[in-house]
């Protein structure tokens, strides 16, 4: 039985898990938390799924070292394409942000039309219109690719001159280029002429778009952000095991990143996570490839 | 967009959906619930799983017509064999009892090990395996029919001597006969050497004998009843669609069988319910067969 102090370790192949990491601080206030950015092969969404898969078990068995009690995949490029993978591995349970999403389109739609976007990886990978289906095999979905939405994010969140000490009173806020108005356009207008009546935004970057997304797709279409959903399932897994840490715990917020340069990372990772993103550590790829052989050997010898 | 006030639907093979019925109007005690049971083709556990299929296409087809605003598929076999399609013919959402309970067990067990017992068709449509590994990957299940323990629950209400007027405090009490705790012990030891730390109750009539089967799994095995989780999904769901019933609403609750023997099926329903199961009406095989044709034949020309 897993102490009920220990942390939520979440992993992104970037910042855009802080989306999930703020909605989780926020549900479960006691609970500590290791976040880790792999910024530097961020974005994950083009890339291959088996190279994804590594990258995940890769980090996954860097939070085991961490000591957590349960872990996040805060990225829906690594819960389509690791999740399983990493379950079956993991001496802890694992919480993916597809499931969550999903379960809230289905319970959400009225029209039983759901669209979905999402990264390349995500979209080919067709997760979400399984997991929806095999909820209500009734719904038909709609789904595209919207890869250029993560740099629109990345791009906004730094042409954003915001000072960082107004981070708490910009609640995520990020600028938007008007050529980005366009592109938004051409991507969702489709999906709109499908009459949907809910749209997942099935990347973790994705809720920092979410005004101009309702904007194009219209007000009267639901918007389901996997962060809040995912949050609310790691609150209800860790309170049916008792794990939830205690009231009053203090809790404690590691962050770590790939890449050298810590502090784009504080910077950006601080507005999307509504709080200061402290001294973040840099973890090597070299330490995240050695710690998973370290993992795979004592598997095998267990 | 349907109406708050409209009722809720529920169905089973019998009375064991009532335990789920029970927990629905605890946690909503507004809402109005119309609930059949298939008594006279009850039990739906052994048969053939295109025939269970047809019983709820065809018990879907009359709660439609008692115009509800959501179904709730109260029997895990008919779960197992029929919550596809229909849901893939309802003009409403329907919810079956496996998948919330598989979520449950899968955000309880701390080993990973967990056993289901359910009749003969749900254990054999391996469903609950499935709906268990596409949440975690990383669960063993360890499954076993134990059909007799439907018989033991209808003999066990039977036997109950205590009148009909006590229901509310008797709380879904069953006698057990001696007999009956070695059958339990034969179908249960099995799954105890198996280091299960969770079992699901696959059955909607099973957790009537709840404390039976703790007594012999032992009392640190985790028991899960789909009652109570699918109480909580038909919350989550009607919340989430703004058609929760207003607070105030008076509900009415209405109860219908395929059995001619009323008086009987009142008894033991009031039993499980733990409240009157007052003037329920009697509802004939022909009458649901014209309804699901009606349906097809409204399909087919919309």
């Amino acid at each position: 039985m897993k102490r009920s102090s220990q942390p939520i370790g979440i992993f992104d192949s970037g910042i855009g898990g802080l989306t999930v990491t703020r909605e989780i601080a926020k549900r479960l206030p006691q609970e500590s938390i290791v976040y880790l950015g792999d910024t530097l092969r961020c974005p994950y969404g083009p890339r291959p799924l088996q190279e994804i898969r590594t990258f995940a078990r890769q980090i996954a068995s860097w939070l085991y070292e961490q000591d957590v009690k349960l872990i996040v995949i805060a990225c829906n490029s690594a819960t389509a394409a690791g999740l399983e993978v990493v379950q079956q591995e993991s001496p802890v349970p694992v919480i993916g942000v597809i499931e969550p999403g999903a379960r809230a389109a289905v319970q959400a739609t009225i029209s039983r039309r759901v669209g979905v976007i999402g990264t390349v990886a995500t979209i080919e990978s067709d997760v979400y219109n399984r997991a929806i289906r095999s909820l209500d095999a009734g719904i038909t979905t709609f789904s595209t690719a919207t890869p250029r939405f993560v740099e629109m994010v990345e791009q906004g969140l730094r042409l954003d001159r915001n000072p960082i000490e107004d981070i708490q009173a910009q609640a995520s806020r990020v600028y938007i280029r008007p050529a980005f108005q366009e592109i938004a356009r051409d991507y969702l207008n489709p999906l709109k002429r499908c009459n949907i009546d809910t749209l997942v935004l099935g990347c973790t970057h994705y809720p920092l778009l979410a005004p101009l997304i309702s904007q194009v797709v219209g007000s009267d279409v639901r918007i389901i952000s996997s962060a809040e959903e995912t949050a609310r399932d790691v609150a209800e897994m860790l309170e049916r095991r008792g794990q939830l840490a205690s009231e009053g715990h203090e809790p404690v917020y590691r962050f770590a990143t790939t890449s050298r340069d810590l502090d784009d990372y504080a910077r950006l990772g601080s507005v999307i996570l509504g709080r200061p993103v402290i001294d973040p550590a840099y973890v090597s790829l070299e330490e995240l490839e050695e710690t998973l052989v370290d993992f795979e050997q004592k598997r095998m010898a267990s």
